[in-house]
């Protein structure tokens, strides 16, 4: 028996030693800024401010892996820039409600540990994707509403303005427009997906292999009746797990009745599909089929990333472990995905 | 080519003939009433008008399928008789909130469409399974929350009541025990899942071989902030596609960190479980292994059931073509599915 422990002794320190215990997972941040761009009625000048957006958030949420920090800092830290930008329809900038106010949700989900917090229908949270990180590290709950939220917020000193901060004219004025179309009992003129545009969602990986999935929005213009999209919903609009993180944009009520976020980590868990696959099925092929449409993005644990959409545009960027931003807004530019050679389309 | 046509017109004809088109599928209705329940306080009468209320929802629900309605009537027919009775934590008996309100969500699936009725935070409606299907039938819209969902049922013209007409006296004094724990600073001593008892769910499948899936709740005593729980959310608490239904009963905030009735429907679609397997593996297994507790029921297209619990009780039952209801509460009674020989547990 002696004479083995020496023996047995190498054989332990063998197996409790990781083989690749130096080796730090290279970090990605993914985002994007809705699905529903389109080329008519978006300036030179818009493309340029929306490019220059998800660039700064890029580096904003790189920097906070860069530094070794958690997934889900990157993402709170990209998804904070993204609402503070009047550009897209979250936090200021926001789509109006039929009542003509700005109505936000946001959800956040850790995919080490699926801890997850959401937040549907505030109106005075300035930043509501840190309200929903909040809710998720500071509360029994995963899902909060309205006037409750509201008062979680305050108790827990999140930032709070008064809800003209949100206005923008832009935004005001689709509201008017869609107004006058419900009161002429006319079909609104804006496609469905235009209604969403600007939903921002971001997804990281960071240095220790955890993932994370934040989703950010104002829901839809002319929104009515407290209705709740995808974008609060974890499992619909927003889901991370140990291998999967995804983040949706789009007409929610599809994504919604195909539990479309949780569906694409299910298809890459069980099916084995890649991001690129199991995407194109939900975003390409299942919720089109059914009438919808819109977008996403996904990002596996071993760094892999898609980015499918069926619309004609979806401002969206990543970010690598080197810090160099890839950025595009419309289906038919070339953007190389971690690993892959710039090609044309 | 006019030797052919006989030929050709009798191989269309046999094409075109179903051949079990005179074959219905065998209709079930799967029930549960939450999966709280404790042996422990609840008295012989207790059981005893549990059991009848299952059985009641039973009967009512099969009456449907039997006269050839579809499965969606079944539920909502079900869960009605459940909401409007006061044992069980859904309308007329729902918990009280940290405010002293009752607080109602509720949602419905329909299989064949996937299309999606959801209703959370309302106080006014009688049944909200019955907004949560005009949501779904009435509007563009899956979720409605809070006053909004409430304008809508007024619109629709859905039963509104006093919300004094929700207030059972054992709730109430429910609640008022929670405060005092509260304002002692205790834990509260009822478990977790206790507060939660008395959700309520039902299944169906129609002679069309259709499924539609039902959940109804006044969420958790003591609740604040504008919770949501998992039953108003789609994936999460409830979910209907073409080959699986389920409604789930529980500490709902696990079911949404792992989109529980969703997931359920995945493993049957993507790694070939039975109800049994797949039922298991997420409510016996996954929700337990991360801290949470309760049950779910869950029905395929081809009628198979599977109720599974991690608690000491679940109310439930089912009832096949033949109109005979099988009720049980606790997890060591007798209850044979669809198929089975009864046998001691």
């Amino acid at each position: 028996m002696n004479a083995l422990r020496p023996l047995c002794a190498a054989l332990l320190l063998f197996a409790v030693t990781p083989v690749f215990a130096a080796e730090e997972a290279a970090t990605v941040l993914v985002i994007h800024g809705g699905a529903g761009l389109q080329r008519e009625g978006t300036s030179q000048a818009d493309e340029a401010a929306l490019r220059a957006a998800i660039t700064q958030a890029l580096r904003k949420g790189h920097a906070e892996l860069a530094a070794g920090k958690p997934a889900l800092d990157a993402v709170t830290a990209a998804i904070t820039v993204l609402e503070n930008d009047p550009l897209f329809n979250a936090g200021k900038g926001a789509v109006f409600t039929h009542d003509g106010r700005n109505e936000l949700d946001a959800s956040l989900m850790d995919g080490a540990t699926r801890m997850a917090g959401a937040v549907a229908g505030v109106h005075h949270v300035k930043n509501p994707i840190l309200l929903a990180r909040e809710v998720m590290q500071h509360s029994p709950h995963v899902m909060m509403a309205g006037d409750g939220a509201e008062t979680f917020a305050k108790e827990q000193g999140v930032e709070l303005v008064d809800p003209s901060y949100f206005r923008t004219e832009r935004r005001w004025q689709q509201l008017q427009r869609a107004l006058k179309e419900d009161a002429a009992g006319q079909a609104h003129a804006e496609p469905e997906v235009a209604k969403h545009f600007g939903t921002v969602g971001a997804l990281a990986l960071d240095r220790e292999g955890h993932l994370a999935a934040g989703t950010s929005t104002g829901g839809m213009t002319d929104k009515r009746y407290g209705r709740i999209g995808d974008s609060p919903v974890i499992g619909a609009g927003t889901y991370a797990n140990g291998q999967c993180a995804v983040s949706g944009t789009g007409w929610g009520e599809f994504y919604l009745r195909v539990s479309a976020a949780h569906e694409i980590c299910a298809r890459m868990a069980y099916l084995k599909e890649t991001p690129a696959q199991a995407g194109a099925a939900v975003i390409n092929e299942e919720i089109p089929g059914m009438g919808g449409d819109g977008g996403a993005i996904v990002l596996s644990a071993s760094g892999q990333v898609a980015m499918p959409f069926n619309t004609e545009g979806m401002a969206r960027g990543w970010i690598g472990a080197d810090g160099v931003p890839h950025v595009a807004l419309y289906s038919d530019e070339p953007l190389a995905l971690p690993g892959e050679a710039t090609t044309a389309p």
